[in-house]
């Protein structure tokens, strides 16, 4: 058996920002399997089979891309941003974990440009000190869970960055975080809704906490939160290196 | 004036871990500024002038960047990783925000593979749920906001990832940050030490906290600390996507 499993980044959007490790993982491939968008941006060529699945369908994509592989194939599973962070990698993990027969397939893990870093760059550099990264989403996790990490990283002083934080199916969990950030943190603590990021269309709004709204995010918006030292500075979003007791 | 700063990550090591836009950015530059050994990535050519300097003198840098800017140079600020983590991107808006002079210099934060991610991808996914990220120096913080912090990510059950856990000149400080998390995480939480990431010596190695001692990290080693479902499967480590409450 010569197959394998390779999960790739492909970076939040902009083809600068794909790696020349993940350009070159894909053109030692047979088959691309993942999310439709992502998979679009795959340019075909002979020799190769594009996989493109719905979304919230990670476990089956994940058991297709093992058993192609354990059949001989050179699988490349394909996310957005970084493959580790809230992606394909621990999907796959998942699947292969279950399912014993596939002990022998080989996994590797390719890093892209994950949302956060590419928004945070836009900005300027809020997430220069100590961050968290947390989902909003409680499609796999109880509500309490990501209450209690929002408190606690308030409490920690730190600045955060929050993939998924609101769709059509949960319009209102991003104001319940809202309204647990505004017992938490400071009013004028900055937040930022970084919409498209990389993509040609990206739209940057900062705005203190006590001004932001729930219909500031949607699906493809990564938001920032600043920690009590995170300013503004001319055009740019900021935190120092250094922090007070 | 024409010029500019563009602060850009070179990520971990492996070159081909550079973006393109990053490699775009350089060959437009008339110079470079950086720590010695990120300086000495940049392979030299006609009309770019490498300035490369000492550890710990990132304000000087970041002045010095702005200055050679404002009298119409193209200077690319280099950092390892990723810019907006732990590196230039906030000491080149401290010394901006402090020298008002500089006010019409453009900057932009190009980002780059910061060294979790790489290192997380190596060993599977750890970090493929929340997570936070602490720079374990206490340069430019009191160690107390790193205890707090390290008590409220772990409360909050978050993965986390050290930057910069020892060094010679602070030997203690990560022994200290054992001692936290023994007494708020169980024995079994598993750690991972990733030495030189994405480098041909690359060295990983994963203990259970229990087994852990000080001197499994150094100036050049990546921590990342599991939550309380983080696994080995097979050769791999990951977290799943899910959690309980």
């Amino acid at each position: 058996m010569s197959g394998w499993v390779a999960i790739v980044g492909l970076g939040p959007g902009r083809e600068s920002l794909v790696t020349p490790e993940v350009r070159s993982v894909l053109a030692d491939a047979t088959d691309v399997i993942g999310y439709i968008p992502y998979v679009k941006r795959i340019t075909p060529r002979d020799g190769l089979t594009l996989h493109a699945s719905d979304n919230r369908v990670e476990i089956d994509r994940a058991t297709h891309a093992l058993t192609l592989a354990q059949s001989g194939a050179r699988v490349v599973v394909v996310s957005s941003g970084d493959p580790g962070v809230f992606a394909m990698a621990s999907a796959v993990f998942e699947a292969y974990e279950a399912q014993p027969r596939f002990a022998d397939v080989p996994i590797t893990v390719h890093p892209g440009i994950t949302a956060m870093l590419a928004a945070s760059a836009a900005l300027g550099a809020p997430l220069g000190h100590d961050f968290c990264c947390i989902n909003l989403s409680d499609n796999l996790k109880p509500w309490s869970v990501i209450e209690n990490r929002l408190r606690m990283a308030a409490r920690g002083d730190f600045a955060m960055a929050f993939y998924n934080p609101r769709s059509k199916s949960r319009p209102v969990q991003f104001g319940h975080a809202l309204a647990i950030l505004r017992e938490e943190c400071a009013p004028g603590t900055l937040i930022s809704f970084a919409r498209n990021v990389s993509h040609d269309d990206q739209r940057l709004v900062t705005v203190p906490l006590s001004e932001a709204t729930e219909d500031m995010a949607d699906m493809r918006t990564l938001v920032i939160v600043g920690n009590s030292a995170t300013r503004r500075v001319g055009p740019y979003l900021y935190t120092p290196r250094s922090a007070e007791a």
